[in-house]
């Protein structure tokens, strides 16, 4: 074997996941390193990598708030951040304390992808793009457009990028909750890569 | 007469406004000059305060782009920020400058509701917060929701803010155009301070 995968057991990972997440999380851990493995064989980038990011991309997701943000100053955030910021903002950072940890995986790409796929973020790479779509989509997502969604994925990354921007932002008006600052950034940055002009 | 108003005249503001807007948008900057004194009483906020912000706030919406940029960098923008700005969050800085050198205006917080009123931003004055929500629902705007809005707008300053915010954040889905994060940040203050934590 080549590569980042040879340093990387998918076997104890698809046993730590087992152990520490539901079976629906499991399961859907298992969809997005599928949906994320397509996608990366399409736009010609590293499959294994994303095989790796998508089935740890949640593996911190149901810690407790405590060891969340203890595993997320770990990773590099500021205690009294980590403390303000709701769970859901914490399991990316925390994951990759994990990965670190746990399972020796220090590719920087892989890692970046972890981190970022709840908000996405500006100037995202391949992967980090490729895993951030890969959760919105994959086969037990069910939300209105979401079919049409997984055909411009496969079509155009740039926009079906934007259109998973726009449904987050659309779902947290409606849920009256604070939206995140780099969903809108990384949004903007993908419009503007559009038009050949990112500067921000 | 005292205060602000003293040192400028009204009717110095209006023959230039006359002079320098289509007579829509002169309508419209009387239309929020009376809307905004009409919050100012009711929110106990200076009401001669309101009526020469609401007033100004549009007073550079119709110059050219390098006058804007010229002016915005006189306000106080980089050269390079300004000059990759749209027209539309350049006219706010503009304003600044004219208001300064041809009115005299100098008061800091007029200044600063003229400045912002387009996107709003973080822990808002209350008269930037009322001159961002006079602008939106001003009697000649027409959009859905708008009767609603001005309902709420004299029974919940915070709670009809959130929502200005809301429609302005889906027009600019609709239309597939950058979001702002100032707004964004408006709106994410306003919801945590309803929840009794501002921290961002």
């Amino acid at each position: 074997m080549h590569g980042v995968k040879a340093m990387v057991h998918e076997q104890d990972i698809l046993i730590f996941l087992e152990e520490n997440l539901s079976k629906k999380r499991y399961r859907h851990s298992v969809n997005v390193c599928r949906t994320a493995e397509s996608l990366a064989l399409h736009y010609g980038c590293d499959p294994e990598k994303a095989v790796l990011a998508g089935l740890l991309h949640d593996c911190a997701r149901e810690l407790t708030k405590p060891e969340l943000v203890q595993f997320a100053v770990k990773a590099g955030l500021g205690a009294a951040e980590a403390a303000a910021e709701p769970k859901e903002l914490l399991h990316g950072p925390a994951a990759v304390y994990l990965c670190r940890s746990l399972f020796n995986l220090n590719d920087g790409d892989i890692l970046a992808a972890i981190r970022y796929h709840t908000t996405g973020r500006e100037n995202m790479s391949l992967l980090e793009k490729i895993i951030f779509l890969a959760d919105f989509i994959e086969p037990e997502r069910d939300f209105p457009g979401v079919a049409k969604l997984r055909r411009l994925a496969f079509r155009d990354l740039r926009r079906a990028l934007i259109a998973a921007c726009d449904t987050t932002i659309r779902y947290i008006l409606l849920k009256g909750m604070p939206i995140h600052t780099d969903t809108v950034l990384a949004r903007n940055y993908l419009i503007r890569e559009g038009a050949g002009n990112t500067q921000s």
